[in-house]
């Protein structure tokens, strides 16, 4: 019989409301015959302040034996900007391998977009997760006086483009469109965007029917909101990706609606999944949070996890709920329960 | 008697049909006394292709006697990605010391924008030009190979942030909002990211006046779009403000009217003013361009050479054109022309 040992991080501000609504969709899409296991895990702001710690080594080895992580948001103005962001997020996704970082962006029918003219958008960025800007190299010299100088090095490895750009070209390849676009910056960051050009190139032949282009960061901002359905398949470099992918969710329905996934494709680590929008801890508590963004990185963790049926129902539920909205206000229970008799039904 | 002593830059594709432009506005807007002197130099891709050179020493020796340069647009598909953005246009900023990137975005009355609602948008960036991930640090091992690895080192001191900021806080000083936005990464590129911090929060200390706050870079993206009226003044880094200065530009109002001036505010070295889109060969040489990004790179020109009153007058003359176009299509020549009069009336 199957089985799915989950581990659950709610973590900061909304995140423990928002988790709660991701559980219960997940078991009431789940099949009868497949066991869910979920261990709840204590992260974040209020493990910082009471321990100092944000995750360890034992915290590692526990996490390790799940099959998957389902994370609500971790992140308080408590804690000093970075402190939780780089001992936590950060160093989960750099212990997990989590070199791809799944972001995709739909705009559902009845969803708000700031853009004119409700187009039609519905693509998925690939972010490396694992090298670029976000390896933590560099440092600073003469900090505080006049004559500082602080560096950050972009870490780019042939092993690390290649193995995201391949999962990229899969993904394309699957897709009805089957068109892959490459972000970066080759132009000025000419030592990295050779490599990912030349790795691009060579991968591409491997993937003769997927169609390819090539456009600068800078540029790929104006296209996300002029024409964003011209994307299908995006790939890119982790420091683009975090920043197109928040533009790419600002319009297509927004944060409340982004779900994003870490994963490690070779499941030697679990993969981790999330919504995009952050704790919100000014409506932490009040039953405002929208949890469809954690639902949406629930039917994410299905996909991974091969529960395909599964995965679509939840999309589905999601975008019917979506429609059918209207104006009405409803509590972050409201919307989890209708969307898990959704799923049922 | 005055006098401004031009080095005009055409460039490729586009650049020299509005670059013409923007001299018949100059023209028409300088009063009787002040003599303008024009020198044209040949750059780009027809010089690299004839030559080999981009931007020789000797260049640079005659382009430093004047007041400041005016350039259309450089680059064209017949030579590789790169090779004039970093031969011509970076060269030529990192030699005049343009440490001052600076980037309007007003959304004018009439112009469309890609945002639903036409929000009220009327920002400045300064970007800073001279350091970060565009020094051209970094390096290649085992280029070619599955081993390779390249790195990117972006550098910042204290002395380049500290001068930008200070410009960036005397702008927003003299603004009615007198605000002041910070964009960074600062809990990821936690070195750069406190350099950054810690200056631009001693700067502070000068400007009591100025209301200042912090964004994350790709946080700044969604409001960008979703409020892009919170933002009076922004500061950034080269790459982040070459990105949301794309973005900004789409917003409001296309790259067809941004324009951008790369400032050396100490006068050492001339300042440069262009147009924020490119050479776009696809429409070269068939009157089509729009001049308007060249035009009030002109205005911004002139205010830097402290014409203030005759930099207004090119702005005003603008919104009123853009304020009168509808739909009728005139050609580069036309809206050329109708900016002239304006200025001259
Ligand atoms: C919180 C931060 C470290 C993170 C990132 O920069 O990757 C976030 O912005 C994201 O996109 O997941
Ligand atoms: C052409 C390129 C080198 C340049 C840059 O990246 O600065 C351009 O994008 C710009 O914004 O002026």
């Amino acid at each position: 019989s199957r089985s799915i040992n989950l581990a659950v991080i709610p973590g900061d501000g909304i995140g423990q409301e928002v988790v709660a609504q991701g559980l219960k969709v997940l078991n009431a899409v789940l099949p009868q015959d497949v066991k869910l296991e979920t261990k709840e895990y204590d992260f974040g702001a209020r493990r910082y302040h009471a321990t100092g710690e944000t995750l360890t080594e034992a915290d590692l080895a526990a996490l390790k034996k799940h099959d998957a992580i389902l994370l609500g948001a971790i992140g308080d103005p408590s804690v000093p900007s970075g402190v939780l962001e780089r001992g936590f997020l950060l160093k989960l996704r750099f212990a997990f391998d989590h070199h791809v970082n799944l972001r995709p962006s739909r705009l559902l029918p009845g969803v708000a977009t700031p853009l004119a003219g409700q187009p039609e958008i519905d693509f998925v960025v690939v972010r490396e997760g694992t090298e670029g800007p976000y390896t933590g190299n560099g440092g600073t010299i003469r900090k505080g006086t006049p004559h500082e100088v602080a560096t950050e090095v972009s870490v780019n490895t042939a092993f690390g483009v290649e193995r995201v750009v391949r999962d990229a070209f899969a993904r394309a390849q699957a897709r009805p469109r089957k068109k892959l676009t490459l972000v970066h910056k080759n132009n000025v960051l000419a030592y990295a965007g050779h490599l990912w050009t030349n790795v691009f190139t060579k991968v591409a032949e491997e993937f003769p029917e997927v169609t390819t282009d090539y456009i600068h960061v800078d540029a790929a901002t104006i296209y996300l909101v002029t024409d964003p359905g011209r994307f299908d398949v995006i790939v890119t470099d982790n420091l683009f990706g975090d920043i197109i992918t928040d533009l790419a969710a600002a319009v297509s329905g927004g944060i409340g609606v982004a779900a994003s996934g870490n994963i490690n494709p070779s499941r030697e680590f679990p993969s981790m999944f999330e919504p995009v929008h952050g704790s919100a801890p000014d409506i932490a508590g009040q039953a405002k949070a929208d949890p469809t963004a954690t639902v949406l990185s629930v039917a994410l963790l299905l996909r991974h996890l091969g529960y395909d049926n599964e995965a679509n129902r939840v999309e589905e539920a999601v975008s019917a709920d979506l429609g059918g909205r209207g104006d009405t206000s409803r509590t972050t229970d409201e919307i989890g329960d209708a969307l898990a008799v959704r799923v049922a039904g």
